[in-house]
């Protein structure tokens, strides 16, 4: 008889999810086995929660959800090449194909049979995950655990602001949740002059003000500062990183961007969206950005300076922490938002 | 008393030009003075002579217009260093300040105070025209004046091709007008493995055809195209240059394009457009980049090679070639669209 | 019992090579068994056979050399994921781990365990060879199987080629070898305006001349052609392709770059040259790129388009064609030199 | 008669310089003339004063050397555009022609006709300066003109740093000069994970810890570091910035650089240096890049943000301060190495 284990589940087609016992899964020879310590909690969970139009279109149920982890790893298959047992991994929560065109192009994070961690396979809401080596990559032993979860997340923020290239530049981040917040550390981290940090919550404005956000901008009640912030820049800021995704977001972004500014999209808008092509693009000879995932792995990279490294301290976006067995609260208040919240960790211990 | 000239004038706030007698202009120490061969006609010059809405939103008549032009310089002032009187130039048609934050960037295309040759000062359908030394490039003495004054135009389609990055790539090139089809012609002397040109008019890709598309699609006809262009690149092209700028033409280009591909947008849409942000740029992890004029001077190195070195034979796209006293003959048909036409070029002699 | 299958070997730590019969080797589950079609033969090979210090510093004999093949997979093992049985293919010779930080940052032809085959692998000189699928490339089965096997070295140019952005600038090719040959070929088609190649052998400048070289000088007799191609240029050739690699190359080479040109070094210099560095490259704000094996696998991408996609013909550079069963005549002629060669091909059937 | 003002002279061919009362310049149109504020001695003065074989050369005395400047415009020619009297300015040291190939293509910093402030003209070791306005950089009026004065050096410095793309990279500067301090404090700022410092004099690698170093290597005690970087590196560093340009030190550098790392080459080696390029470049698929001068103006932009920004503070390398009465014994300091120093800024007032 096999061991059993706890894990948050998406059981049926339909709102909610259970946290129940089921049985510890068993690796095969590419795979190795990971005791999850801390894992932190994504937008994307909310809407497998919630069972919004998205999920009920990707998902198939029944699945432990879940994908942003951190672990030790305690059994591995004989064809893994170089994590050991005992080594402490946080998780890309893309798995490449590695034989595709895109993934032989350089770009995995967008191979053409991506699997998505917790999405499309068993995911890590779970005291235990089986994961294959390539998405696995080491953190230091010492990092606190809800730290090494969030590399996920960070790593789309720092993906964005390399794309960005924002060294002496002024910045324009539009948007105030985690990612926003990130990329406010990360830009900073990285010698941004100026960034201006565009939102509407004050609780997470505030929060991107702690990791570096030089001005702050509540977009309800402050209606004039596009024309302020042109002043201020002569023109307009260098780089807009647009980790919002809705119609104003996007006429705010291209409005203030200056001529010949890079404008990185990362907030996925639900719909289409109005675009004046001439005025915001061909006329400012503007350059524009699609950014999702991490590169596979410059971006992990990138990250393992920033986080291992010290450069950037992300507490101030780890708002909420749980012990794993208030998962069902902790997505309950996070999913219908009953608490300001940015960053949510599970901890297993 | 002055010498006169004759030259094609947009004398009143309304439709039409007149074609009559004015004096010589002339120079100060930091101009030169251009007897000019050749002038083509530019799509803009249709919206002066037909007083669009931009039209009368910028120009200030009574104003020469034209701006695509070959001349002999025979008068140059005495701060100008290098034009010597004797040489046959071809203009750049952007005037730039050269102070500005862009003209110091080396954006001098996209200068903060960048006045147009023909539209924000008198303009070359004239024996005779005033021209800065900044924009004036020397030309080999032996090239066709017609061909010599496609100069700007042709540039246009250089920065769109060379911003594409095209060697050893499969491209779509969507539009059949002159920018299109010295486009298929560029991008086929610098190493497109595949041109799909994507037209509406007949008359205009059989002219693309001829300048180097390997695959026409006329769209009037053609419905499943982006499926077979899906099949036959597995999974799109790598490169869209998109010449048209309209709805349904950035709608064909993002469908046509392959994950991480780019995108050139030169067409200028008149209006708004709707884009699928989410699908079309993000996941795809595209790139975007929003052309103008030519990039001064890199451009026109590119094309002095194109041109003058003979890599591109741009005569399939100058379909109608006019004495110059037939001004008012050639804009009246171009304008009316009298005749199917692409690029139209005026003769002095 | 095994089935036999004949082989070119290099037996012993001393000059030469044997050709005789050894057993057909067995795949596991991560390889492939290639039943080959043609080989072409390297310069490696030649210090391989004439056991210069190079190859007994690096070699375990005994060993299947030979590196640039074609063939049809008759075999795979159950982890392969794409490639066929009856799949013709192309050999990557670069055998990367997947799992060093240069695999990982998208580098593996610079993998920290690099392994290469027919040097620290048993190769392609024999009827059979087993290959892991990374390095296996398909290519059309109506391909001459002499052209496919030459994707390997023709690959080396690809990748000095589009490292140099050659598109409408002069280029000057330093070496008249095989890979200088197909640079010629691979940069006419990528729309470089000027090609000006630097050799010394008659034979070898005039296959240069035949894949797309403009302009030959054969240095043993042209002693001015610096000053006349500084003429030419107005101040020096925009890009340096060095496919030679010694001290008189280097010197050429940097002398014949213009201000902010670009230096591409392939040919790999024996020893340590003398380099003027402020006047190379400070002064001249030069930029210098190593390259060696090839991007894996945008290159490859590259050079389907040119190979399969017919956009170069590099059959001038294939000089000479052997049955397999003459390979050590082919070996001895190569080797030493008894004709004047460029690429030496042994066919199977 | 005309106003006298001091001057700090190269009067004759050989050692040393005076000090002296000539007539305050006068501007034409296209100059303006300042009134200077501040002026630091840069190595080139050293090498005039010294009177080496560069300078023997180069220059044709009697002239103004000096080049460093801060200063008030005092008085601006007609033609001259933006700049305002009363605008305090840094300026750039090169005067480009405006009209060569360099110049058009983005490239003055390294104009065919460049000519160097204090070099080829009347430099600004002097109470007033005529300058074109094209060298002119505007400054905050209360940064401190000791500050301002070293924008020139600095500027290289950062034109080092930008092109190694250093954000959450392991750097080497090599050096420990005024412009190694500097690139410590810009490396630093732009997000460097870690910079390794190697010198040879305590002194002035005091001045880079204070500016940023992580890691201090005096090279004259310590025998192992490079092993020890590779180490703690897994494999050497990502970047190299050459600030020293000579035997040694190039040796260092290319042996501290990981495989596809960049190596910036700013320090000018008085003569040809032996270079490895098969394992230094060509085996590391490695980029090197030239650096000399600033890109005009793309660098002086950074520098605006690092300097008026408050990014870097650069007041440790600032070592000495002498009221510019003192000219001669601070030239003598300088230029005889009587005290150790880094930078040494005379001041007007």
């Amino acid at each position: 008889m096999s061991e059993l284990m706890w894990a948050g589940i998406k059981a049926i087609r339909g709102k909610g999810a259970e946290f129940k016992q089921v049985e510890i899964p068993r690796i095969d020879d590419n795979h190795l086995l990971v005791k999850v310590k801390a894992v932190s909690i994504c937008g994307t969970d909310k809407h497998i929660y919630n069972w919004d139009p998205w999920a009920a279109g990707r998902l198939n149920p029944p699945l432990i959800f879940g994908h942003e982890c951190c672990g030790e790893v305690v059994e591995v298959g004989k064809n893994v090449k170089k994590i050991k047992v005992g080594n402490i991994i946080a998780a890309e929560s893309h798995i490449p194909c590695g034989v595709c065109k895109q993934c032989r192009m350089g770009n995995m994070h967008i191979c053409d049979n991506l699997r998505i961690l917790g999405v499309d396979t068993d995911g890590i809401f779970a005291e235990y995950a089986v994961l294959p080596e390539i998405v696995c990559w080491k953190v230091r032993k010492d990092l606190d655990p809800a730290i090494a979860s969030i590399h996920e997340p960070f790593g789309n923020s720092v993906y964005v602001v390399m794309s960005g290239d924002v060294a002496t530049k002024r910045v324009a981040i539009v948007g105030d949740g985690p990612t926003a917040a990130f990329a406010c550390g990360i830009a900073k981290a990285v010698g941004a002059e100026r960034i201006y940090n565009i939102g509407m919550q004050p609780f997470n404005l505030d929060i991107c003000r702690k990791m570096g956000a030089d001005v702050s901008i509540n977009v309800a009640e402050d209606k004039d500062f596009i024309t302020r912030i042109h002043d201020e820049t002569s023109g307009g800021v260098d780089v807009v990183l647009d980790m919002a995704g809705n119609q104003p977001a996007i006429d705010t972004g291209f409005k203030l961007l200056r001529k010949a500014g890079t404008y990185v999209m990362f907030g996925i808008p639900p719909e289409p969206v109005r675009v004046d092509i001439s005025d915001y693009i061909i006329f400012k000879g503007a350059k524009v950005i699609g950014v999702n995932g991490r590169k596979m792995f410059e971006t992990w990279y990138q990250m393992s300076a920033l986080l291992s490294g010290g450069m950037v301290d992300p507490t101030p976006v780890i708002t909420h922490r749980y012990p794993f067995k208030d998962f069902l609260k902790a997505m309950e208040m996070f999913a219908l938002g009953t608490e300001p919240s940015s960053k949510v960790v599970l901890l297993m211990e």
